[in-house]
């Protein structure tokens, strides 16, 4: 039997971010907010996702500014690094991920907090100016606002995106309160990394 | 500042899990499919998530006896791949995605469907018995259920989760309807690689 479905994949993306545009309450996004929020709504599959994004008026500049002069971009997942369009970004801006490096685990047991929280301590020298994106892990985002309460540089401009029942809503109020960086979140249980790649895809090139 | 939130891995996942039992209705579930359950919902953030998943009777057996015995898992997004925890595998299992071997593009060309489909075609040698996950296009699921009807050998579950707002939900109502493989779906368009990763974690090992 043959299936009845599109089979282009220009098409499928024309007509998936058209159903957004139709069905998602998007009056309070900017127009440079707008397509950023769009792609996110489209990898969550929720139009009501729209309503959990909150970005701070200077973020999709910050972001876009820092991209384009080359920063790097900070993730706290290998799903993350993996799924950011390396050929959309405008400056083959390095993409990192410490997670896997061998000094986590003892890093970990040293400071009494997750694996994904003490990778981050390995960012020192990468974190001035970057584009930081954390999809997965609360405790990622709370550690890294310590580090910038300890006197860590700041980025360009951060995402916090970490998905679940433990911690995720509150470190992304965490971040809202902080205040000093431009910030990108999805509040509430909600988010992950493919919400967070489908941001860094947004900001990384105006091509829909 | 100092935040206040819980910094133990193991401690974040019983709580979340306990958390998701309370609040999601998890009735209709055996006792073999609630544990893939929970993770799954764990991983998009919301317990209403619940409503969406069906599982075929046959599933969790057939996927976790073919893991067992060697099968290797075949993914039609990089970002599932990446995401498998290796450690979890009961045999070592392969992770296989081919969307980026170089003959994809020209495949696409030649069949006029997407690279995603297209990447499926390379499967062939692998598919007799495999566990498929499919968590990212729904071109890709259609695309296999057509080489199924054209004759290729089944394998031994399939994960259909493709998200998104053109094809997902209608591609997954197809695999529910094809009828001759043990299937997992997420309904409608929620899915992703997320979920599709925690379906096969907690296929791979009853630790939770």
């Amino acid at each position: 039997m043959t299936y009845s479905y599109i089979r282009d994949g220009a098409e499928i993306y024309r007509r998936s971010f058209a159903i957004i545009r139709a069905e998602a309450n998007l009056g309070r996004f900017s127009p440079e907010q707008e397509p950023v929020a769009v792609r996110v709504i489209h990898a969550s599959g929720q139009v009501d996702a729209a309503a959990d994004l909150l970005f701070s008026p200077d973020f999709v500049g910050a972001a876009r500014r820092a991209l384009e002069s080359g920063a790097p971009i900070l993730c706290d997942a290998k799903m993350i690094a993996g799924g950011i369009t390396r050929a959309r970004l405008p400056a083959n801006n390095e993409v990192i991920c410490t997670l896997a490096d061998p000094a986590v685990p003892g890093l970990a047991a040293e400071i009494g907090n997750t694996r994904s929280a003490a990778a981050l301590g390995l960012w020192k020298e990468h974190i001035a100016g970057a584009v930081v994106a954390i999809g997965n892990a609360p405790t990622a985002l709370f550690h890294l606002l310590e580090l910038f309460d300890a006197g860590w540089p700041l980025p360009a401009a951060i995402i916090g995106m970490p998905v679940g029942f433990v911690g995720a809503a509150e470190s992304k109020e965490a971040l809202i309160a902080f205040g000093r960086i431009p910030f990108l979140v999805a509040r509430g249980r909600r988010g992950g990394s493919a919400m967070t790649v489908a941001a860094i895809n947004a900001l990384a090139s105006t091509k829909e």
